[in-house]
Formats: structure tokens, sequence, C-alpha cells
């Protein structure tokens, strides 16, 4: 059987897949400063030419450049593959191993990792993928599915371009069965999560300032003492949030907020129901992805039920009050001024079929109804929502593989956070799975981030994730036959 | 005539006064770090004795020590002087002249100035005012009234201990007719200000926590796609803000909060009618005090007329969002998190008859009865206000010895900012002339601070100064007599 061929071929040449995470991590690549963003883009290039792509091109953006490269394998069926090959930046003062010299080092109870920025996210678990596909290509001389690769440079930085090097391939990038990435996603426990869709995104600022006709000093703040006589902005900001959001029962007061939103399907809810079950068998709430960290939640908002924090956390907008930031912000008894301005910070995600710019508008309207004409949406970024529907062959064919491995996984219907994902699925149109694969790592945007390499047996190795790339790409090229 | 001969005296003895000053100035007394507090204490106190009070006290308290002394003159009248030996704190760096070096150098169009930390507040006028003491005794033998000097050294950091002090001493201070403190009361153009009141002061945070019962987090912030089941404390404390004050009118809602406003006397009113044209001649709202800086006001507050702008800065309260902090307060589009806790600062400045514990009991009421139990009001400090009568015996012994200077003053009913005054004004029951005499100065609370010691003509010079104490004092202790 030819997968078991490449699982061997992969045991194999261990130590070259290592050279080369290793080789890709050693080079920076730091989309907020621009560090070695032209030679990572070169180097993932020529990683592309490597692997035999007949078509290798570097796309340049008014941003940072991308990479549009096929490889065409002469299969039935065509994904696209995305990758990014940025990095956030690194404070070499806060690492123990170098943020760009990738040593081999234990993590925690794994005895082999890889160590450097990027090396978790994304650029370990990428370059394992692209060993899977040389060592497939090694052993059976082409691929099991034709692979439209787009990557980008500016993830980091919200990618602000992706779409614009999409679009230079709409026409052919459409034309693919799925959109389909694979890196590990598993967590400590093994676990693999598997999203089928992200919320859209709206990050604004609400800004009341001074107008120079009684609301509030101009020029600069002025002693508190003159508040009387110099009006202020402040209280017109706290006066414009509540009409957004009821205070008491934290209700969103924005008319026609939620009239988009559309219900869970079937196939949807019985995710949930099959998530709270899995969730239940520890602790219930630290199961929510992005919990990892300090805060914990100790009782739902609302009095929720598990399922209904579920179905909230999935197919709910959100709408949070980020930040306030104007006038004295330090602690205590020091400052007495009227500020000359007022800033909320605000973030909303977006469910289907909400869209930001339906949003906005309204969101002006509401305020310009209130009386509030004179408070400034300063929105920072948006996009839209990403959504696959679980019964895609995409999905199916990904869940066979897990299955075929033995992994425990699960699938939401939707993840609370956003991003460029939207430029896959709603753009071009494609069914979307965005992390899969096995494999597991640590240090993400933090200091000291690793990928596993050898592991303690809880998680993948790189050896196992490689193989789970091959397996699902394999399911997938001959889905729904045998693969 | 006695006077011309104090004068004489003090033009003659200039240079040690001069000495005298920047001894005083050299000396740091910083009352937020502690540095030369008690060389500080004992230098005042050596200044009380060097004068001949009979009695001379160093009083301690639970934070930095006061000073009670008694320059028992024979006179039929009796004042309070009070003053504070305490000065911020100086960075070095920041300083053209070495903040503890009392340099001689000009100011501006002054030819001559001593610069240092407490230069102008308020070592420099201070020390004017014993100067003219000793001069005046070294002429006549005693002064023209009895002297209860009560100083503290905490003026800086609020205040903490002054009540405590003078109520060790309240059955003798009581007997006083007046509360007088001189030192430089003239602007840059050498107008004189006078304050005959000054207001309450609450500041005070209200902040909204995450209760770990579905309003927020616990631990730390969450990211904020998990806002929609943790809850968030951040839109209550909108609410709660939001009925404080219309956001739209600017008005205060917190039942009862004017009810006990006194309206302003006939005598105060006509003040206030002078007021209006005397700044008329200028740049009418730069006529008010605490306007120095870049900040500046178009336009007043809801249409006010100038002379509705004076009666408001006068006789109304405030009520301020000095500032919000809390979640994220950085610009741009970095941070996404549910934060544990928002704050509100806010500053409240109260006029007769509204005592701060009265507002405080109305306050925690309007947010309870609005649903807001959970949002804790955090005290930093509270003071009353202070109120002089404009017939009063000092004010119009000040009055006429300005008149007889020739000094342009602008008599105030209040000022609109807040002070320990109220020790001397309430709890000793004392009238109280806040800030007298003419001279003037410049770099309060800043770097190169620094007292005018002889002027271009526009304002006055030391001699000048201490010459407007003795006229001051003998128009005091004579009234209404010829002085």
């Amino acid at each position: 059987m030819s997968r078991e061929a490449v699982h061997d071929h992969i045991d194999r040449h261990i130590p070259e897949h290592i050279d080369r995470i290793r080789e890709y991590v050693r080079q920076p690549s730091v989309s907020q400063t621009g560090e070695g963003i032209r030679e990572g883009v070169e180097l993932l290039a020529q990683y592309y030419r490597d692997l035999g792509c007949a078509e290798v091109e570097i796309v340049e953006t008014d941003g940072h450049p991308g990479i549009f490269a096929y490889y065409d394998a002469g299969a039935p069926r065509t994904i696209v593959n995305y990758a990014m090959y940025d990095v956030q930046p690194a404070d070499p003062a806060e690492w123990t191993h170098p943020p760009f010299e990738a040593t081999i080092a234990p993590a925690g109870p794994h005895p082999k990792a890889v160590y450097g920025r990027g090396a978790w996210f994304t650029k370990g678990p990428y370059r394992a993928f692209l060993n899977a596909l040389e060592s497939i290509i090694a052993v059976e001389g082409t691929l099991p599915v034709n692979i439209y690769f787009i990557a980008e440079g500016e993830e980091e930085i919200a990618s602000p371009h992706f779409a614009q090097i999409a679009e230079r391939y709409r026409d052919r990038l459409r034309q693919a069965d799925a959109a389909l990435t694979l890196g590990g996603a598993q967590d400590a426990s093994g676990r693999v999560s598997m999203f089928l869709g992200n919320k859209g995104f709206v990050y604004f600022d609400l800004v009341s300032a001074a107008d120079g006709k009684g609301h509030g000093p101009v020029g600069a703040a002025v002693h508190d003492s003159l508040q009387g006589i110099v009006g202020t902005p402040a209280w017109r900001l706290a006066g414009a949030l509540s009409t957004l959001v009821d205070g008491r029962s934290g209700e969103v007061l924005i008319e026609g907020f939620t009239e988009k939103v559309r219900s869970l399907s079937d196939a949807d809810e019985a995710l949930l129901v099959k998530l709270r079950e899995q969730l239940s068998t520890g602790d219930f709430s630290r199961g929510f992805p992005n919990l990892g960290g300090e805060g914990r939640i100790d009782s739902f908002a609302d009095g929720l039920s598990d399922i209904d924090a579920l179905r909230r956390y999935t197919a709910a907008p959100t709408f949070n009050l980020n930040g306030v930031r104007g006038g004295y912000t330090g602690p205590g008894t020091v400052n007495f001024a009227v500020p000359t301005e007022l800033i909320a910070t605000i973030d909303c995600r977006l469910v289907p079929d909400m869209e930001p710019e339906e949003f906005l508008t309204k969101l002006r309207a509401h305020l310009d109804r209130h009386g509030y004409q004179d408070i400034e949406i300063r929105t920072h970024s948006e996009y839209t929502w990403a959504k696959t529907d679980p019964d895609d062959d995409v999905v199916r064919a990904c869940l066979r593989a897990y299955q075929d491995m033995g992994a425990d996984v699960l699938v939401w219907p939707s993840k609370g956070t956003s991003g460029a994902w939207w430029v896959l699925n709603r753009l071009l149109g494609l069914p979307t799975v965005k992390e899969g694969g096995l494999g597991h790592g640590g240090g993400f945007h933090a200091p000291d981030e690793y990928f596993v390499l050898e592991s303690d047996g809880s998680v993948a190795g790189l050896a196992e994730c490689e193989k789970s790339h091959v397996d699902i790409l394999y399911s997938f090229g001959n889905y729904p036959n045998e693969y």
C-alpha cells in the first residue's frame, strides 16, 4: 500500500526533515519590522520549486510580497493550500533559546523539540507539511491532489493584502474543490480541534472629542475646576456607549443588530451535542479555544447552560468593550483635568449572515438616532466570517482519516475568532478546513516558542505529524473511495 | 508714620532678606519622598523662635510634623496664619537652575529672581512675609496683630493631617478674628486675585469588576472571542455612568445632587458684576483661574453668557469624568480581550451647602436604585468648601490696603478649586483670606520655579511684596480706623 511506503520514507528521512525545519525557522521574516521578509519569501518560493511546482510566482503587493504556486498532479481533485511565512517580532532578551537559531532541546515532557520564533506558528508545522509532500512525491512520483499554494507575509499584521493576492488568481483558485491547510492541531492532551468556520470582525474606536462649542477644552486638557464652564466630551461617550448595550442586562441595543443572524443547521447542532459530551469529560469551560492563560470562566454569562454556551460561542455575535482611554489613566489622586477626548475601543465578532459594512451602517444610524452624531466611528479592521458545511467532502475526508489514525477530534461548527480565511471561503467560494493534522507545540506569540519533534506519546512527534498530513491528503484525494 | 519707617527698614535690609529666602529654598522638604522634612520643619520652627514667639511647638502627626506657634503682640486683633513648608519633588535633570541651590538670575523681563523648588510655592513669598514681620518688630518692637502660626508639611500630598494639627489647638485658634495668609497674589500683568472661598472636593473611582458570576473573566482578561459566554463588567460601567450624567445635555442626574446649593448673596453677585467688567478688558475666558496652559475655552458650555459663566464657576458644583482606565488603552489594533475591570475616575467640586458625605450617600443610593449595587465607589480624597463674606472686616481691610497701594484687584466670591482651607474656615470658624499680598513668580509645580526679587515694574519686587504684607497687617489691625 502506497501510504505505508510513504510513511516508511518519512521515518527514514526525519533527520533531513528536521534540517529543513531548522533552516526555515532560522530565517527571520518579521512582518511588523520587515526584517528578513525578502529572504523569507524567496526561501518559501524555493521550497515550492524544489517540490516540482511548474509555476512559482512571487506576488508583489502594496505591502509584503506573497506567493502563488501550482503543483499539477494530474489528480481529479484540487486543493488550495494557504501559507503564511511571516512571524511575530522576538526580543532575544526574553528567550532562553535564541529566537532565530532553531535550537534542539527538550520541551516539558517531550524529549525533543525545535525552538525559535515561528517554530510553532507556523514554520515548523508548515515545513512538516512540505516534508510530507516531498515524501509522497519521492515514493509515488506525484501527489494525490493538485495543489494551488497561496502564501502571504502579513498574517501577523492582520493580512491587509491577502485578498489582493488571491484576487489576482481568483479565476483559477475558484476551480479548486477545497481549501485545506495542514499543520499540527493537537492540544497538550493529544486531542485535535477542527473548526468549520470563523467569525467576521470589526475593530473600531468610538471617539468623543471636544468640539470648541461647549463640549470640552480646545488644544489641551484644562483644570477640572473649569468643567462646568468648558463642558466635557467625556460624559457624551459614556452616554453614547450606554445606548449601545444595556448596562444591566448586557443586551446589545443597536437596532437590527442580530436580524441577519442565521440559525445553526441541524448538522451543526449535532456537532454541538457531541462537543458537549466530549468537553464534559474535563473542566467544561476550559475546553473553549483561546482560554489557555490565567483568565478563567467561573460561571457562564446569563446563567447559560453548557449547550447554550457552546451555541452562543459558535453562532452568536460578540460586542466587546475592549478598553477606554483618555483623560487620566493612572491610579490614585494625581490629576484633575477635563480631557479633550475620550475613546472607547470596541471589537465585534460577526456570524453568518452579518456583514461588517452593514453592521457599521447600523451603528452609525443608531448613534445618529440617539443624538450622538458627533461621536466618530474610527474603524481599524474589518473582515467577514467563513463557514463550511460539516457534510462537505473535505470535512468528511479529514474526519475519516482522523478516525483511522485513532485521533480524538473536537469538531466546532465555527471558532469564535476571526481571520483572513474568508478570502478562501467567501471570496474564492471554497469549503475550508482551517487547521488540520496531528502535531503539537507551544509559546504561541511568546518567548521560547517550540514545535515537538519527539514526544512522550501524548501528542504526535514530527514523523506522526507528517504521516497525518499524508493520510488526510490521500483520504481527500480518493474520497469517498478507499484510500 | 510707623509704616513708613518699616518700609524704610525693608529697603535697607533687602540683601539680608534675600539671604533668608535662599536659606529656606535651599532646604529640601519633599513631602512625597520625605527628603529633608525633619530639617525643614526645624528650620521653620527656628524662624518662629527668631521672630520672638513665646510658644513654638513641633506637632507630631501620623504623617509629617506640623508647627504651632504664637506671637503675642498684646494687640486687640488676632489672626491665624497658615504655612506649608513642604514642596513638590524636583528632577534636577529638568532644571536649568538646580532645584535646591536658590540661584539668583533674571526671569523673563525681570532683572532678578531666585530659582528653586518652592521659590514660588510657597517658600519665597512665605519667607518674605516673615521678613516683613521681623521688620515691623525691628521698628516697632511688636506686631499690629497677635498671630497664631499653624504649619503643615503635607500640602503637596493633599493635607491628610492638617485637620489633626488644627484640632489639637482648636479652642485657642477659634479665638482669632480671621485667618490671613499673605504671599504674592499678582499675575504677570500685576493684577491681584483675591478668593473669598473655595469648593469642596470628592475624588473617587467607580469600579466595575468581574464577579465570577457571569460578569467577566476571573483571574485575568480572556480573549474577546469569549465575551458572549464570559460576560463583561465593562458595559456595566458605561451603563452606570450614563445614569449619572445625561450624555446629551450634560445634566447631572443624581437625585438631589444640587438641592443643597446655596444661591450667591447680593454682595457676591455684585462682585461678579465687577469681575465681568474687569475681565472684559482682555480675553474674557483667559481670566479664569487655572487656565494658564495650552488648553483654552473657545466657547462656554451650554451657551453661557459671561456673567453666567462666572456664576457657574463660582457657585455651581462640577462633576467631571477625569478619565477611564481598564482593558486595552493603547492605540490601534493590538489587543482583543475582555477586561476584568473598568474604572472611571471622577472628581466633583462641591459648593455651599453641599457636603462630601452627603454627596457620597446620594451617589450610592442612586447607583443602587438604578441597579448598579455592584459598582464600587472607591473614594481617594474628600474635603469640604470654605466661604468668607465679602463684608467681613478682614476682606475690607485687605481691599482698603490694596486700594491705597494702587493695586488692581479681582475679588472672586470663590475659587473653583479646593484645599485644606476648610480647616481654617469651617473647623475653626474663621473668615479666611487665602492668598494676599503683592508679588509674582512662576514655574508652579514645574522645573525652574522662581520668585521675582526685582521686577521690570509690571509686578512687585521683593521690597514691595514685603511692604504690601506690612500694609495689610496694619490695615486689619486697625480696621476700621486709620492705619
